[in-house]
């Protein structure tokens, strides 16, 4: 029996998460598929972001470091962010961008097998794995003189051999949602003698996240998309407290510093994850994301990740049921596992011609998914061979009738050929 | 004849920038001489960030990183700054924090002087630099196998033999308002076949700048002192045009990609300073920058920099005048130099003892300065062997009458005595 409409409001009647939507400033007319590249505006931060400024900044000025706790937001969201990745209080530090945090904790991981393991000259990732990510570690090879040793998903066991130093992953692809086993694999490499780095950027807040559990190493991930941190918001880095006082990394600023208002002329890391932190950050996009992280406070009683992640499963699953029934025969495949366990909080869907223009024509509708172009250096679709129409769920905000609405504007969509007529490709052509 | 509180209104009277501070958010009571670490509040900044918040974000949401014109705004924001510096457009980009820029830079030089002069492994700076140029600079050797040569500033010329790779100075010191002499540094350095990276904290803002006029190689500086841009705003990067494509920088994160949304495995740098940018930027931060920044433009049809400039010295000398005309007696030293021409625009007092509870106590009157502590390696009163009690003044929206003011409150707080109170510094004590 095909599900319907009133299917979907009676999930939402059911959903204990409902209410958390309200917590959210959402436009009018749009259902926003797109919190995994920008998460929406919690309702608290425009007032809390006009006190850092008005208040904070323009009357307590240089005091503010103090009074306002400006100091210790990188310790104090971290901690934050830490009940959301299985990570205990005091290993986690929100601070810089992602990219760079990355270079800090592969800077390290390095230095511990070259004292460990110098013959392991090679870090290991996907080579479907976010560009930057494979860029920060192409830089550090090439500084170090050691090897980026890219392979596919099914590659990845194979390719732990004795020269491997380091094997960085994105937990969840941002091209295809699908989930690495993070205990699984960490425990493959570790038994190969390889350090692991993974990058949450599509995990933390979307997916539960057992860091410790998992045994990883080093650990990095964004503030800005599932986290609602705000346009650019500061990214995280955590390290596994065994490594995190053996070496220094490489961005020495003052405030990874033990001491540094003492200004001395030679640096003393400070213990602890306080040593990733380099310069001084921006306080008032680290005020926005203290928002979007309390915004996962509401959801504590109700079930907390687990609850979001079974409801991230349910709308998932729902779209790629009602995409099945309602848009068959239009060419579209799924790049997007099935299997729960292997699936993030997204769903991408795929085909030969047209998904960009197809995601422009929703868009117009108000359905903002996004796109990704195909990848022509590879066959298998499931590591993106075919341009990807990409569509993010995020339970705090979106609900089932989203899901059933989504899906008609793209049945619409498909239906009209609205997406193929010489006016709107020439309104929407690729700048 | 002694100046007189006529006098200075007198001179403010005349002033011809004297409105700029209207454009400025000051609190009640307060004389602000701490600009050169935290700048104030833009008027334009309160809507201008609310703005960023609720309609950027919390409406355009993803959109807006086209349509709010996002992507660009390092670039956007960089031309503003190269106006400040005697840079030129698309020489400059707002992004990141002082020390990794710092570290983007270093790594650079670096890379082109074991090119160009592979024997040459030292690095030479102040030994009273500000710290965290010293620490990344010390990181940068030891992965390097370098050395860091610390110097003191009339050591500097000797130091430059056949071994240097590259001279690293703050153009203004922090601690004690003393200026180089870009230009004829930069020559001798470049004359002794070694490349010069300048920190622009204390300068940008603050004093004229050429760097083109001086031939600097590599510039860096802070977007939240003299530039007004708020708590941690985003810093910024100049790299001399000849080295700007010869080499990486190590931290190659997407956004310094030739073609970032192609999501190639492979790092292609852009072309120009666009390289020089890692990852996303903190936008809301970056929001609040520009508004700061655009407080310079008031300026600009009264004399710019040059006026400014007259206008700072004007400030220094009055306040050093007064500091001896009225506070004479009770052991105060001037760290900061009387030539003009090696003055930035702050005045740095010293005392043997008590400098941090005179702050204590002046700030207890609103008047806001700042301390450093002495440093016991050194025993040159210029180099700051004594304790200093730091006062920046921002011909942007400090006054004569202002400096009156403040110097008024230090003589009542030496004449009562106030801040040796067991009282008061129990209040104060140093946490």
């Amino acid at each position: 029996m095909k599900t319907t409409l009133q299917d979907c409001r009676a999930l939402d009647a059911q959903d204990p998460l409902r209410t958390l939507r309200e917590q959210f400033s959402l436009p009018e007319g749009v259902i926003y598929l797109d919190g995994n590249s920008l998460g929406v505006l919690p309702k608290t931060a425009a007032a809390r972001v006009a006190e850092a400024v008005t208040q904070e900044w323009g009357q307590g000025l240089i005091r503010s470091w103090n009074s306002a706790g400006w100091f210790s937001l990188p310790q104090r969201l971290g901690d934050k962010i830490a009940q959301l990745i299985g990570a205990k209080p005091g290993e986690v530090v929100a601070t810089d961008s992602t990219s760079i945090n990355l270079y800090k904790v592969l800077s390290a991981a390095l230095n511990i097998a070259a004292q460990d393991a110098p013959q392991r000259k090679v870090i290991v990732s996907e080579r479907s794995n976010f560009p930057t990510d494979l860029y920060i570690a192409e830089a550090l090879c090439k500084e170090r003189g050691m090897k980026l040793q890219l392979v596919e998903p099914d590659g990845i066991a194979a390719a732990l051999t004795a020269e491997v130093a380091v094997l960085m992953l994105t937990h969840v692809n941002y091209r295809t949602g699908a989930m690495h086993d993070m205990a699984a694999v960490t425990a493959a490499a570790h038994a190969a003698g390889v350090l692991t780095v993974w990058d949450l950027a599509h995990s933390a807040g979307a997916v539960p996240v057992d860091l410790h559990g998992a045994k990883a190493d080093f650990s990095i991930g964004c503030g800005y998309k599932y986290l609602n941190g705000g346009p650019g918001a500061p990214a995280f880095v955590w390290v596994n407290p065994k490594h995190t006082d053996r070496f220094w990394q490489p961005l020495a600023g003052w405030w990874g510093h033990a001491a540094p208002f003492e200004f001395t002329p030679d640096y003393r890391p400070a213990a602890g994850i306080s040593r990733y932190l380099c310069g001084t950050q921006p306080i008032l996009s680290m005020t926005a994301l203290e928002c979007g992280l309390d915004g996962f406070l509401a959801a504590e009683p109700l079930g907390g990740m687990a609850a979001l992640r079974r409801k991230s499963l349910a709308l998932t699953d729902l779209f790629m049921a009602l995409v099945e029934e309602r848009c068959a025969g239009y060419g579209l495949g799924l790049a997007t596992p099935r299997t729960h366990a292997q699936r993030g909080s997204q769903v991408c869907l795929t085909r030969k011609e047209g998904a960009y223009a197809i995601v422009q024509a929703l868009i117009a509708r108000g359905v903002i998914g996004d796109y990704r172009a195909g990848d022509p250096s590879t066959d298998s679709e499931r590591t993106g061979s075919r341009d990807i129409l990409r569509f993010g769920f995020t339970p705090l905000y979106i609900g089932f009738e989203d899901v059933w609405n989504a899906v008609e504007h793209l049945k619409q969509v498909l239906d009209t050929g609205e997406w193929q007529s010489a006016e709107f490709n020439q309104k929407h052509a690729v700048t």
